[in-house]
């Protein structure tokens, strides 16, 4: 690619640049960056509708403020793309994402203009806050923070609290609320009808956002007058509007709505919020997609669509005919199928109807499925209301993002052992977004918690009898964890039978060594098993292996089994080795009082990285060698 | 205690009962009620203020609403004493809070009338809207759900998750907000101010309530005719109204303020709004401690005084001034200590100064602590912030509801190894508030998570010198978790010496078993070796006893020792079982080729309910002579 075709975004390696630029020249600049990260997405797979609607927000921020030393502070990284070329990281921007390459999500580890993580949303509000105030108290009273939230991240009791919080201490905070209407499906929930009510308010915010810019101009807002002002600044409000906006009533003054890709309009309101004392919230609506026709007509398959031809707006799909299912696609349509025979189900997902298939069964029966928005903590807890008073819910989550209902799920479903089956989509590796994004911890965290039964099939077939099982009556709190992507039966569709609660089962039969799995990771154990034997004859049913299938009750027959005929044991998992299943099979054998030699093989201490599932495998020692090389290591 | 000196409060068992007093009596009953909650509570300790404050809400919502058939979820259930005496429990309410007795929150398991857990605050509405959503979509349409919330769990961001999905399917969800302009210590924050305003606008809320009954006698709003009233009511309101509500603004009907201690008005008007369709919020001012002079006003101190003398309101505190002090206070005092000689230093706590002593440090440095109210997960990521731009928070949250923030940990803190010290009190047992309480699954469910240094302290010093060694130069995230009440050194104060993280240290030399221990449950395993030594001298010096100190980094150097010198291994701990410190130290030995037999104490795989800590420890095989026990089957 032609790094030189656009005339000012070449002359732009860091924000210093940009600010060398007119006012004048910004629209132009948009433009080429807009076209840039349609260039790159297109053959780089990544986020891609996030970041052109921010275009002219992040070109005025960088403009207006003094990066890094100055801080933004962005909700969800993968609106940050502009963000990244910007900052450095234009030349590299080709490796977005890949393995050792541009990280898929802001982060202070790799550039200084990074200021926070941001994956999981609905942080940046807490964060700036944290940072606006250790300015001032860390010897930068003139820094300014920013933090920018989409409507989406605002539905986060997070963001709430962190607004909540605002005005309690003194800050200059500037919060840019990025309203387009959507998060990755689209927005749900009070707020954002509150938030579009703001709209019909222009008359009166523009009064006012004049009478504090006079008011500012005349010195008024400094520090200690500050008090005095609001209140003024309350009064003049009661005179002149009809309206008590929820972020005044928390005394953070507001301005808004503006248009948020109207770049010369934005840097011209930044700079006059910028010196402005206390914390205030700048309204701005854009489009998701901005500036690529097929992206704003529809957002949610622009998300992240993959390859793309820039010119037609062609998607590069794979033929994935051939290809066995997503374990998504099974899960979709396998609720659905169970909904049908069961009255009671009904399905919970915070903002991830179409990531997690749960689509499937809205579109047929729509008063049966609730997207709560962004909110993991109310999708478990509402889960466990609906399940007190009868229904049975399926609330699916993505393991990581289920790290947020912790509590929520000790406290409002295990404690009563209420009847809810929940579904952690995207548990273990998920490849390239990255430490925010990998399933790692749910295991380990889960099986401490009494009642719950905890799941995960090795395949399709497996999952749709799993989910079968756990809506059966008499059934408690059920997880079922599986991974994203592509499981391995095409021919996915089985009868749905139960399974028996706390049973594993034999996959191969084996006298010196026994390996045991949880999840899909149990066909790499099998492949590696196959070519030992393949290798050698003579090693033909040397080596056993068992499919845990239930991680919590343990299989007393099967690891009884193990214990009694086996002096080597492997455990295999997609998930940390601290305290996951490894280490759940090493509490049962000592409590029993077996002794084998156990290598547990997992994920490591430390957050890992993004590349893809297999590079990762490679990496941590889980692909299909080195398995086969550690069961070789025992049989020897 | 004469239960038939209240006259018509002997009457009622349950609510059935209540509903057949004329309106009239009721303010009688409620003086009743009142009065018998401080009889039992006064000889009897127990959560007091909040209750006394609820008297007139709960003889309203019992004497209205036809429970159990309706359900009434209380946000946080220390303020349902009044509710027990009146639903069944008032013969059994001098067990309240006793080994086998009344449970000290509302719970399923004990009474129909105890709709859902309410341990941890603010998840009310959540599960109330579950309960709403699952009434009309299982059979009971006419069933009426009520969710009764304080301004200060309107704080977590649960609570505003649940409102901003009240509006997003169709239920008739009535949420009570109880307003005392307190959590524990007092509410935080804007919504607090919000709620303030609110107030001012008492003319226009009784013009519209009018409206709406006489909307609702015409019959105007039935179901279907929801969207219209709406339009209409939001339409009036521009009319005669200088507010816009944040309530209303999320389509939740709004009506208030009105005189929560008013039990004749409050029945009045939660009859007019018990069949109006669709969600509303009543907002009902009420006094903390109302009815008890003291308690009015110092509600703090009498939010659970202990033992007092009902007439004359003094309390009776033992005198404790040659036992050892509280952890709590040694927190509190050594916070400071370290704040004056650190100026990096800041204390962030989620609503509970007080109660973990950083009151200290904020009286003399009011302006370097956070109280960000009941908001666990703002605490932290909010503390992050601060960490990443230069300060040193000191971030204390109670082991259970630091549940709340898992996610916040892992996300905010730990994958940038942030130098927050994470002081997780009440970690362990707590005795008498039960399973929602104990904080049991800290070190199993942290210890998975990379980059975080975990410790906890024997005693007094060794939580001082923890906290000295967290906040030195190039720490990371560091927790310390240590237990509610008072440690074992009446000297407490010593210098503050810098440990060495990740090293343990010998207690007790020995030859035969090694005891592992981590945190003050030390000092049982201490006295049980005492025990056995003393019993028979020929034992002395066969049992061993390691204080490991650090979950986090393990100490390589004593555990060596202890797998290679011994073949019998128990380790003890004030948590969960599975995935604790036992399975590290077993994971580490199966990891470095040892393969001692190892027997691992802990709390067991099941909600322990409440009891004093020496019952509980007693039935769970954690008191003296369990240990004891446990050793000397070892030594044979």
């Amino acid at each position: 690619m032609d790094k030189n075709k656009y005339g000012l975004l070449s002359q732009i390696k860091y924000p210093s640049e940009l600010r060398k630029l007119s006012v004048e020249q910004l629209p132009e600049l948009c433009r080429e960056l807009r076209q840039d990260i349609i260039d790159e997405v297109s053959v780089n797979p990544g986020h891609f509708a996030s970041s052109l609607g921010v275009v002219e927000i992040t070109v005025a921020l960088h403009y207006v403020f003094d990066t890094p030393e100055d801080r933004i502070v962005w909700d969800v990284g993968h609106q940050a793309y502009g963000h990244k070329i910007l900052t450095g990281r234009r030349d590299t921007f080709c490796t977005n994402r890949k393995m050792g390459g541009v990280r898929p999500f802001p982060s202070p580890e790799e550039s200084p203009y990074d200021t926070f993580t941001c994956g999981h949303a609905s942080n940046s509000i807490s964060a700036a806050l944290g940072m606006a105030v250790a300015a001032r108290k860390s010897g930068h009273p003139e820094r300014h923070v920013v933090a920018v939230i989409g409507d989406g991240a605002m539905s986060g009791g997070l963001a709430f609290e962190g607004l909540n919080n605002v005005s309690s201490t003194p800050n200059d905070l500037l919060i840019v609320l990025n309203d387009n209407d959507m998060s990755i499906d689209h927005a749900v929930g009070g707020m954002e009808k509150y938030l579009l009510n703001l709209d019909t308010n222009e008359t009166y915010n523009r009064l006012r956002f004049k009478a504090s810019q006079w008011l500012h101009a005349k010195g008024y807002l400094n520090d200690d007058r500050r008090k005095g002002i609001i209140r003024l600044n309350n009064a003049l409000k009661s005179a002149i509007s009809h309206q008590q906006n929820i972020f005044e009533g928390m005394n953070i003054r507001y301005f808004g709505p503006f248009d948020g890709h109207n770049v010369k309009e934005v840097v011209r309101i930044m700079r006059q919020l910028k010196d402005m004392r206390g914390p205030k919230l700048l309204h701005l609506h854009t489009v998701k997609g901005k500036g690529y026709e097929p992206a704003e007509k529809a957002a949610t398959i622009w998300h992240a669509p993959g390859r793309f031809d820039p010119e037609t707006g062609e998607r590069i799909v794979p033929d994935t005919s051939n290809e066995p299912p997503k374990f998504q696609e099974v899960f979709g349509h396998t609720l659905l199928e169970l909904a049908r025979r069961n009255p009671k189900i009904v399905g919970v997902t915070p903002a991830m109807p179409t990531g997690c298939s749960m689509n499937i069964m809205m579109k047929e029966m729509p008063d049966r499925v609730f997207d709560v928005g962004i909110a993991e903590g109310h999708a478990v807890t509402f889960s466990g209301g609906m399940a007190k008073d009868g229904l049975l819910p399926f609330c699916n989550i993505y393991s990581a993002f289920a790290q947020r209902a912790y509590d929520n799920i000790i406290h409002d479903l295990a404690i009563l052992n209420l009847p809810v089956v929940l579904c952690l989509d995207r548990a273990g590796l998920v490849g390239e977004d990255g430490p925010t994004h990998h399933g790692a911890f749910d295991m380990a965290a889960l099986r401490p918690i009494p009642n719950l039964t905890i799941a995960s099939p090795m395949d399709e077939h497996e999952l749709r009898k799993l989910m079968y099982t756990a809506q059966q009556p008499g059934m408690g709190t059920f997880v079922i964890r599986y991974p994203r992507g592509r499981g391995h039966l095409v021919d996915w569709q089985c009868p749905l039978d139960e399974i028996a609660v706390g049973t594993g089962r034999v996959i191969h039969e084996g006298t010196d060594v026994a390996v045991i799995t949880i999840g899909p990771i149990g066909y790499d154990v099998e492949s590696a098993i196959q070519q030992i034997e393949s290798e050698d004859p003579n090693r033909k049913n040397h080596v056993a292996h068992y499919d845990l299938r239930f991680l919590k009750p343990l299989d007393d027959h099967l690891l009884n089994e193990v214990g009694s005929r086996f002096k080597h044991v492997i455990t295999v998992e997609d998930g940390v080795r601290n305290g996951g299943m490894g280490s759940a099979v090493l509490e049962w054998m000592s409590d029993h009082g077996y002794h084998p030699d156990v290598v547990r093989l997992g994920l490591p201490d430390c957050f890992v990285e993004h590349g893809t599932v297999a590079q990762l495998r490679e990496k941590w020692g889980l692909d299909v060698p080195s398995i086969k090389k550690t069961i070789e290591e025992s049989l020897t």
